[in-house]
């Protein structure tokens, strides 16, 4: 990388040892003391002469008057001209403190000779070692307080942006609309902490202003930082002025990676200073794989990224569902893991490097090598954890959404289980637990011949009876509208309306299944209804459409509509199926949800979100 | 452990979402404010009125006047009423402001909604979940300036012993014979602060008294502290006062485990204590099997131990030699790793919990389960690394000792690679070397009969040649002497005096041969020198035992003698060969092996250590 060549390994500097832990060494370290520093004892004892001792035995022992031994700790000197010690444990006592000993104690027994662990002078550590704490401990212990190590970079953070504010403009509520408070900062000292190093986050949170952006580097430089990271600015819009302020000192812009293309290099008055993309997870991928590599390489290093400093293996899951890579560069892409017996099976979370949430939920990142386009259902993928994984406790929950699921997974997960819950439509989850991609799957699916929910697909299905299955509940599915009904929405006919625009869900989906089956039933064609390929994949997505203006009108649960204060039309009430394969009965994440499922504390909650019915 | 059933998890309290990280939530997270909070772009564009651009075509450009559209960056507000961007690849601008859209924008392009990606009230995490960097930002993004946590505990440490003193007294000269400096607390610091835990040290190191110990326990508890750590004082010696002012609340006393069997766990008024034993391979085992679980567990995680809460897994790793364990416990043992082919060979290190040299180069530890009691060469064993290793750069150099490796071995780690030296002596080495179970040996072996070093044994052990052979240098073997020559040792028949003990050498080493062939000889047997079968396994350990008076005469090299300041009187000139297999003669150990071996560095230094001659 241009960083490496361009700024070497700091200079070696003298450390106390003592605060020495995790630095390189800078020199062969050599012991400056004899441990132990004297003949010691190697037990709890009597230190003996051995000669009076020497023809001691059960029959004959030996009477040592108090002259003729001393009393020796574990590690204390043995003093001349005693020579062995006696374990405690072979000896008796009397109260006039003379001692027997039962046996003979020859010269040097129990005994630890001085230097016999560490010899003055002896090598103790290599240039080039790393300092763990067992290192720094022998060499305190070897008079070795102070050493030549190579330290840590001190390392500056500067957020900038127009729109970024810090706490204090939601304290004080002058937060804007585009506002967005600071919080690129948690992601770079947490994830540096983790390597070992520190970060000092700059006080103040900088406006788009070349000149104010200068200034702040000029003095961070003098301050003796390192190293120099700033949050944003490093995309082509108009105000992105960090280039602008490195454009003397450019070393790379542009990086073949995804996401975190639109990275900076630079060197600004002798001072390396890398410039992070603004999006969280952009910046959280360059900050792993460029930003720690070149700080150990400053640190006297391999030039090691985060998950190899932490010795974080990857580990080989299999792609749940097929996907895109952006062809030629490499691309990280967040990802959530479960496992299905041994295979650790992987997909890809949407929300593209904007997304805080999508970052916040990931398990890890999958790395997609740069010569990977396409990859297929069941391919083999890379994945770094991010966080402790307990896959054993882990199930996957594929299915239809309801709003009612996310305070079910809270609940199981205080029952000792995991829940992960995977929006893949009513038609969807069924047919992963099938094919064993789900440890449970949720659904209403309407049969439109009979009229009946669930049954005659799961019947087909699962035709040996090995599912288990329970309704969860029966919920009120109808239109979402803005609130006071503008439109004067009133049923099904009305979708066809030139100023109505529905937004609707992803196929399987089983509202989307009800949506047709109404359609249908009133002969009207898809065609005439706006909006009808517009598709978000949840409940409350497609409220949130309807109260952003972008949609008039889309099916979904009541809860929805309540939970954002929208207005609602019944339409249908449906039984909302949880199936689980008898096989996971005793599997802890499926042991959880249905204790869960039971909970009052989550019937109490789901009363209160409105639309629901219990069986 | 009867600490977990003793003391529950600390209980939750507000914490500031920005100092959040690494900690257990202790309630369900809701989101306060939406992102986005306005409808934002997601692109840098221009916002339009879509239905401005109705019409727009390659061929029909619709051009906008300035009221027309604004200008926005990525993740801006888009103010109403636009509906759509046009991203600033798509249009052209003229200098009068006026800019050109080439494609229709179809109401909601490029625009992320109004809580699109979180919205308002949206659960966002689960009470028991861990804080990672990611979910912390994503908190702080969603307004959650605060929440309830589990925080962590605070901890102190406190040294005790009598013999323990600080850095002062060595700085001031005024170390006495049985002084150890101070050093587990930086054991204790180091491991903790990896798993996420601050450990405060008692300003001073307290004496064996038990009033003391007490006061200092009381005043820590007052002082708010939630776990208090002391080192020693906790096995039987007399004045082990650890037990005694704990005695009121002791849960426990001795643990099922080797190393570490003497901790200690109590209660002090209410505050749970734990005492690690002061032999620091003790201290570092019971630090990361019982302390760290105990932290977690009081954190609101799971009670795992260092290794599984950083997610070390053990490495399956072949024994090099048999060893044996001790029954009904399990034991950690610290060890040394290296790869030969696809397996990870490992072997102990000696010296028992009180080396402080063999915990400084262990690069972990390996646990033998309390249900082995004789473990054979080749049997399987758990390696649980406490270093960051690279065996692909490492090999392993079995065989003859001699001082001068140690720095052959520093200069290598300056070439990029890594050599451990396992003495094993010359026929270990070559023997080794034989097995596959050394990437190369040393060796100096007489061979009696013909009167020729190491070539009679080589051919023998590599029929067809593929071993690489190097003399390292010729050395001066010879008696070691304690200085002055106080008993008048002239020559071999001084062995068989009564006033006469010596020092040997392991079976196997060079040495030994070297001393066997001698005493043949002359004629003398073996019974009748006293100290035969006192063995040591180095020049220096051998040197040292006549520094000590522990023995009068070693047979040895002269720079080990040179090093301790001793007599020396020469024997013999023997060639120190180096021996490698051709398979690794690209192995980057041996590699830097050789580059070393022909360093003028190298051969200065050893030249100053004396008694070598160059090939």
């Amino acid at each position: 990388m241009m960083l490496m060549a361009h700024f070497s390994p700091m200079g070696v500097k003298k450390v106390p040892t003592r605060s020495s832990v995790g630095l390189i060494l800078g020199e062969n370290v050599f012991a400056r003391l004899n441990i132990p520093n004297s003949v010691v004892s190697a037990v709890d004892g009597y230190a003996v002469l051995s000669e009076s001792t020497a023809n001691a035995s059960p029959q004959r022992p030996v009477v040592l008057e108090k002259q003729g031994y001393v009393w020796v700790n574990t590690g204390s000197m043995v003093p001349p001209p005693f020579d062995s010690v006696v374990m405690v444990e072979d000896v008796s006592r009397w109260d006039d403190g003379t001692v027997v000993v039962y046996r003979a104690s020859p010269k040097g027994q129990n005994l630890r000779y001085l230097g016999e662990d560490v010899m003055s002078n002896q090598l103790l550590a290599f240039e080039g070692d790393q300092i763990t704490p067992q290192l720094a401990s022998l060499l305190i212990s070897a008079g070795v307080l102070e050493l030549k190590a190579i330290p840590k970079p001190r390392i500056l953070f500067i957020p900038t942006g127009e729109e970024i504010v810090g706490d204090d403009a939601l304290i004080n509520g002058i937060m804007k609309p585009g506002d967005v408070l600071e919080s690129n900062s948690i992601l770079v000292t947490g994830y540096l902490e983790r390597c070992g190093y520190r970060v000092d986050v700059h006080s103040s949170i900088l406006s788009d202003n070349v000149d104010e952006l200068r200034g702040v580097l000029k003095r961070a430089v003098m301050d003796d930082y390192h190293v120099i990271l700033i949050s944003g600015g490093s995309a082509k819009g108009l105000r992105d002025v960090s280039a602008e302020a490195l454009k003397d000192g450019l070393l790379f812009r542009w990086l073949l990676m995804k996401p975190g293309r639109p990275a900076i290099g630079a060197s600004f008055d002798g001072c390396p200073v890398i410039v992070l993309p603004g999006f969280p997870s952009s910046s959280l991928v360059v900050l792993l794989t460029v930003v720690v590599p070149f700080l150990n390489h400053l640190s006297g290093k391999p030039p090691m990224t985060y998950f190899e400093s932490l010795d974080i293996e990857p580990w080989e899951t299999q792609l749940l569902h097929r996907m895109s890579s952006s062809p030629g560069m490499e691309e990280w892409v967040k990802a959530k893991v479960v496992k299905m017996g041994d295979q650790a099976l992987l997909w890809p979370l949407g929300g593209g490097s904007s997304s805080l949430f999508s970052l916040g939920e990931a398990d890890g990142l999958a790395c997609i090598p740069s010569s990977s386009v396409e990859l297929d259902k069941g391919d083999k993928v890379r994945f770094y954890p991010l966080v402790h994984l307990d896959l054993a406790r882990r199930c996957l929950l594929q299915g239809s959404d309801d709003p009612a699921l996310q305070m079910l997974a809270a609940i199981a997960k205080g029952k000792g289980g995991e829940v992960v819950v995977k929006r893949t439509g009513s038609m969807g989850g069924v047919l992963a637990l099938a094919r064993g991609e789900a440890h449970a799957a949720t659904c209403h699916i309407l049969d439109p011949d009979t009229g009946i929910y669930n049954d005659p697909l799961i019947k087909r299905l699962d035709p040996h009876g090995l599912w288990c299955r329970t309704i969860l509940f029966y919920r009120e599915q109808g239109f979402i509208l803005a609130r006071g009904n503008p439109r004067g929405v009133k049923g099904i006919r009305d979708l066809v309306r030139d100023d109505i625009r529905i937004v609707n869900r992803q196929p399987g989906a089983g509202t989307r299944i009800l949506l047709d089956h109404l359609l249908e039933k009133d002969g009207i064609s898809r065609d005439g209804v706006k909006g009808y390929n517009d598709l978000c994949v949840s409940h409350l997505d497609a409220a949130a459409r309807v109260l952003a203006g972008a949609a008039d009108v889309a099916l979904g649960v009541k809860s929805a509509a309540d939970a954002l204060g929208l207005d609602f039309i019944p339409i249908a009430e449906e039984p909302y199926e949880l199936v689980y394969h008898s096989a996971y009965l005793d599997h802890p994440g499926i042991m959880a949800l249905m204790e869960a499922a039971l909970d009052p504390k989550w019937r109490s909650i789901v009363d209160r979100m409105g639309g629901y019915r219990w069986p």
